[in-house]
């Protein structure tokens, strides 16, 4: 079949809009037509030509939301109708990952996800007889997609796809990276570093959990009231702070953070996150992707005296189980998504999302189809 | 009153066997008369000059264990003729940290402690009228010294004082990093680097609770023998590892180890330790105290991909809580202490004690009085 999808043909080019042949689901795979899309850094990231893994020609997106159109031989969990969230991190629910019960990094599908294929090693997608490829397992940029049965998460009929699809990756990244990763509890004094998308999404799973203090800092004076906006009761501008700001952050927290949450990418933010915790307990969660190659680094003196060092990814959550209820608790009214789409469009405009991105004027931009 | 004690008058200078004057307990306090004390590389390092927060004149060693013999005021928890041993990490159970339930660092007593006085602000031991300070809390390397009451834990008489002095601090150091630290749980597969007197204790901790895989790495073959007697299952060289060392580590444990233990000091194996673990859960235990200023540093992705970095100070152990359990468990037959005391001497020969440790010959060599 055809399908209206937004192509990078190459590297650091703007996407082009066409119509792709998209073959049918394989078996264990589902067809999907995605209503919406968010546009997220990491999308940008490949495009831009800064991702050394990037694939191309590929057709990007990875945070959408849709409807299962058609399901191909083998396919259990889902059916035709189902409304679901396209998933970049499966849960096969078989592999030695999925069955640790200790991560959310199911291995079944890495291989080939990460050369834009789907399981058996081809791709769904071609244009003019050309390949083109997929991304994360996912290219919401299309309105119509194929995944693997294991990367979807079938969700309630009743979510608006154009706000739940913010749940396929940044939602569920700042909210998992609380309660699943840091496991924060209730009256814990916590610092969040980076208040863009991310950042905001850390704060009210903060607020979710009942954190006591929590602590924004950035550098943009104007993500103040947008941190206040989700729960955050202190804004720390580094610029301002007098002096050294793990000492001030220190005594603001009265005597370090319980858990802090680097959500920049920036390996000297991480190493200040990592340096405000607590003696004795603090906990600092790396979440924000650094530069290839860079390093992080501090005195081993900080963990023997019982800070711990974590990273996040897809904020812990294991999709098919995690996701479903990260909407629910959208729908109840315990998190909140809408205020931070702040940009709704077509897919003929993406490109000017990319570019309210860039210019920081978007929390969230999504696509609705 | 006067005991016979091992004076370390200047850094870099032997210890020197005198009698130095001794005041009684004040309020809070108690006098112990040590029955044995290990040596330990804590010991040497502010011996020889490399601590840089060093006090002299000095009364080291911190590894005792012996009997109540005075109290003073307000004494509730120990009575004259209790088995004790002597705590550098103390446990006042009513301190922020005590309460934390998060971590064994007790800061009752730390500024105090650091300066080489009592509670009080004044040290209790003198030579021909000058001020020689406390070690750690401890200076067992006296006959008789004085001790803050919470710094000292309570254990069964029938506890052997020229085995069990070595639970106040490597044997409790080793064993509480696995149960206490980590929580390995039985089946993991782990990895401990350097086969020292800490190595070993840890290598006897994993086989305590079961752990499946207990690889030991050490550029001596010599400790091999050491090690499988202490229930290390495979040996690993590095210098006998053709090509990488993490890669061949990982090969081994099938996927990267579930826990690593650092027993050196040394930054590059630790960031060895912390990339030989399993990618979504392995963790990695910093025990080794490295060198003044050094930094370890590895690349994020290594803990966004679900390796986690800790440390351990006295193996997480609370002394007054634990100290006595881990002695329960060396006179139950769980844990081995005897085979690792390889010297035993009197105090007039403790300075051989530090040569045979300098070089090498040592496991843990201990004073008897």
């Amino acid at each position: 079949m055809k399908t209206r999808a937004a192509v990078a043909f190459e590297k650091a080019k703007p996407l082009e809009i066409v119509e792709v042949d998209l073959e049918g689901p394989k078996a264990g795979e589902v067809m999907v037509e995605i209503k919406a899309t968010g546009i997220c850094h990491t999308d940008e990231f490949t495009r831009s030509g800064a991702d050394p893994e990037g694939i191309f020609p590929v057709i990007l997106g990875h945070e959408g939301a849709g409807i299962v159109v058609e399901v191909g031989p083998d396919v259990k969990s889902v059916a035709v109708g189902d409304h679901v969230i396209p998933l970049y991190t499966p849960e096969c629910r078989e592999c030695e990952y999925c069955l640790s019960r200790k991560t959310n990094l199911c291995q079944k599908i890495r291989a080939t996800q990460g050369r834009g294929l789907m399981p058996d090693g081809t791709s769904r997608f071609s244009y003019k007889g050309e390949t083109i490829y997929h991304y994360m397992g996912c290219s919401t940029f299309s309105n119509y997609t194929v995944l693997p049965e294991i990367a979807v998460a079938k969700i309630r009929e009743d979510a608006p796809a154009d706000k739940v699809c913010y749940v396929g990756c940044g939602v569920t990244t700042g909210i998992g990276a609380v309660v699943n990763t840091a496991k924060v509890e209730s009256g814990a004094n916590c610092v969040v570093f980076g208040l863009g998308g991310i950042g905001l999404n850390v704060i009210q799973g903060l607020r979710l959990v009942g954190a006591s203090m929590i602590v924004g800092v950035d550098l943009n004076d104007d993500r103040e009231k947008w941190g206040r906006e989700f729960g955050m009761t202190h804004f720390v501008n580094p610029s301002k702070v007098g002096g050294d700001l793990v000492a001030h952050l220190v005594e603001l927290t009265r005597g370090g953070a319980d858990y802090t949450f680097e959500c920049i990418g920036n390996t000297k933010v991480m190493r200040t996150a990592l340096e405000a915790c607590h003696k004795g307990w603090g906990q600092s969660i790396i979440i924000g992707v650094a530069g290839a190659g860079e390093e992080i680094a501090t005195r081993p003196f900080q963990l023997v005296t019982g800070r711990v060092w974590k990273g996040s990814a897809f904020g812990g959550a294991r999709g098919r189980t995690d996701v479903p209820k990260i909407v629910d608790m959208y729908m109840n009214g315990q998190i909140a998504i809408d205020p931070m789409i702040t940009h709704t469009m077509k897919i003929e405009d993406i490109n000017t999302g990319f570019d309210l991105m860039h210019r920081g004027e978007s929390i969230r931009g999504v696509v609705v189809y």
